[in-house]
């Protein structure tokens, strides 16, 4: 099993109304790269969200613009520091600034981001395997911090096809263990697995894992890697 | 620019006084890989562990010996739930159990983390280089729970020949803005893209990285990712 990850390039900057399975498509083309079945597709949110119109004009663009934003966006706020909060989104997801975002778009406006990433993971995916005739996963990533490791990685905020969890219940390590670590949030790995071909500043907004040989899902969602409220001991 | 990942099959379970970096080199052989400059080889802890005899054997191997061993491990403890203790190692990571591991062991014993792990990296990566003539990166890895993501996943904890953090700082995105984003946990990204190959269960405690383009650091370290105390909002 070897894994290969590919960047799509030549997709152009997104506008609202775009359909976001139509760039892939048309980055895919340019890339020269065929899709197989179990392919994972691993589109960054900016994408998707400037596509989807989840952006928005600051009435004030400095910081006091930029901190109503996120309240607003935050379903509810755990730590507060200077300028950074940290906060849960609608969604679920404990990220800096409730995912708006000002890198990568125009001075004065700010992304959002999407307001059903798994929906927006959903219909990529059905559109690119109509179009193409295979069957892929199809990731919609974030870069979050971490409460206590410094830097960013890539995490999954959208999930279609593919499990977001791999349950190891029930398998045994190689002594005949029954293995005590039992679910990897595999596509957080893909995620950042994806990230060291989309980089940061690179204009590559979406990546192809190849060789992964996940079973399909028709079910999962990222929603389900947030941890519930009763579990979570760092609020 | 393509990653590849490939596993490194052929290495048998490692005893004390084992030397990790020739059982890579023939897993490598075994697995007919040949490393390139900028590869980077990826070792699950495991490995390092067993090989350095950093495993225990408990006492009692119930949860009084295992709760015992944590306490001993741990630098300090942030929580507890039930079974559950959210530790700092004397490294400085947090994670569940200060690394403390019951799986892929023997019954009644545990594994430990390394001593120093970016040692331990370090001395892999002069023995590989000077045995293969070739310049490469090795990280060493656990798995590692999120404070508010369900599901694991591969975090380096030990780091040689490569940068821990890769700071944009100072670049544009492609608005001409300057990213606000910009330190990427780089190891920790290529510790869950060689995950992916690795698994859980599969006897595959090593990985190969290739098509990174990174630059050389001699002076970089896992224990760079730690949060210092100043910045840790979530204790």
């Amino acid at each position: 099993m070897t894994i290969e990850i590919y960047p799509v390039k030549g997709i152009p900057e997104a506008t609202e109304g775009d359909d976001v399975a139509e760039m892939v498509l048309g980055g895919l083309a340019t890339s020269e790269l065929t899709l197989h079945d179990g392919d994972v597709v691993v589109i960054t949110h900016k994408l998707v969200s400037k596509a989807e119109g989840a952006v928005v004009e600051l009435d004030d663009p400095g910081p006091d613009g930029h901190r109503y934003l996120v309240e607003e966006e935050a379903a509810s706020i755990l730590r507060r520091r200077d300028a950074l909060v940290i906060a849960q989104t609608r969604h679920g997801f404990v990220c800096a600034n409730a995912g708006v975002d000002r890198s990568n778009v125009g001075a004065g406006t700010a992304i959002l981001l999407p307001r059903d990433p798994d929906a927006s993971a959903h219909r990529a995916r059905r559109r690119i395997e109509q179009a193409l005739g295979v069957r892929i996963g199809v990731v919609v990533t974030d870069t979050f911090g971490r409460a206590w490791r410094r830097g960013l990685t890539d995490v999954a905020i959208g999930v279609s096809g593919i499990p977001a969890i791999v349950d190891y219940r029930g398998t045994t390590d190689t002594h005949g263990n029954e293995l005590i670590v039992t679910e990897v949030a595999v596509v957080d790995e893909i995620a950042a697995a994806a990230d060291l071909v989309m980089g940061k500043a690179t204009g590559v907004p979406a990546a192809v894992v190849r060789g992964l040989q996940l079973e399909r899902s028709e079910t999962s969602r990222a929603t389900d890697l947030v941890r519930p409220a009763a579990e979570d001991m760092f609020r």
